[in-house]
């Protein structure tokens, strides 16, 4: 079965995990545009009353054109559960995220989220994290210099473009830097380092905010937190 | 001798601390223009070439207004000296600052500069930080759940405001969180759990940063951390 399909059927086991009247994050790339139609499909067959709250400008879009009533995280008073995407997640069910560049309010959205659920193909599966590249979003003004600090911890530093000479800007107006955190073993420590840089808005190491994976093969294949 | 005077005493002061061909970090604010001004005004009347790397939009155009070579932080190698205001300081030469809503800049500036003058009246001089409120700039996407956060943290959070119904954005587009340090003894812990949150860009407390502080008193005083 391939990629594709396994998104799919993710994203259809993920629709199971919603009832009528929840509030649901929405999260953002191809396998969280799958949930998006896949849950709107159902909410609409059987008249359910759901509020999503988006990650992205695309996926409220996306939501919106499918009929969905789409509100803002500050409009809302909890998030009952939020499906999303990951580029790779690890047996404690940490992972890396921002591959679509919406980290930041994917990270938002999470942990103002009373339960998170990925849902991946099989290829997300790691045993260590760091084969797909860690998105750093950072601030416009003095990116260069962060790209510097991150090239002194060894982490090889490259900007995400939107096309040869231009920076990709994300939602927020900030730049990706992504880097190689293949060789770091200490993923919580890094992960509090890059915080803590001036300069540094967030990153896309999520850890200790997913509760369960739903990996799209077949059988489906769930992990669990508790 | 009122806060005005203090204010271009202590300004005219630091211009003594440039030499040609630096180049130096324009604060923002009334202190840091005063500066600016006589700064430009020696440079003219000496010949000297002094490049600028500013801390804000209103900095920049003051400076080239003025016919001041002003470049992007990314556009120098290295910033020789940067001349700023406080909103508060301290004996150990910590401080606040934000005021003007400029505290993302002025940091990303300060911890790039080889050295930092901070120009003030002694009105700024605190035996304790935090009788001014601590500026925290935050993303706008989900900006109330951070409020109810540094409201959980006691803090007692408000937004800074353009006008009654509009908050405030930054050169970046962030908002602007006004919190209560008064009763904060650990400072430098703080300042971690605050960078730390999800949302929060940065924050106005300026610790290790500053290396001289000059007051425009008669006689002037300095303090300097060496």
């Amino acid at each position: 079965m391939n990629a594709t399909e396994q998104k799919q059927r993710a994203a259809l086991a993920a629709v199971n995990e919603i009832q009528d009247g929840m509030v649901v994050g929405l999260g953002t790339g191809s396998t969280a545009a799958f949930f998006i139609r896949a849950l709107i499909e159902k909410a609409h067959a059987n008249g359910w009353q759901i509020t999503g709250v988006a990650t992205s400008k695309r996926s409220a879009e996306l939501a919106r054109t499918l009929g969905m009533v789409v509100k803002d995280i500050d409009e809302v008073n909890a998030i009952d559960v939020t499906v999303d995407g990951a580029d790779e997640f690890d047996s404690y069910l940490n992972g890396i995220k921002g591959g679509g560049a919406a980290l930041l309010y994917e990270k938002v959205v999470a942990l103002r989220s009373k339960k998170n659920i990925w849902i991946v193909d099989e290829s997300k599966q790691s045993n260590r994290l760091g084969s797909f590249p860690l998105p750093v979003e950072v601030i416009e003004f003095g990116a260069q210099q962060v790209a510097l600090t991150l090239q002194h911890m060894n982490l090889h530093p490259r900007f995400r473009m939107k096309n040869e000479r231009e920076h990709l800007l994300t939602d927020s107006g900030h730049n990706i830097i992504d880097v190689d955190i293949s060789h770091i073993t200490d993923l919580t420590t890094l992960a509090d380092q890059l915080k803590s840089i001036t300069g540094v808005v967030e990153h896309g190491l999520f850890i200790g905010i997913c509760d369960k994976v739903i990996i799209g093969t077949t059988p489906v294949q769930v992990l669990s937190k508790n």
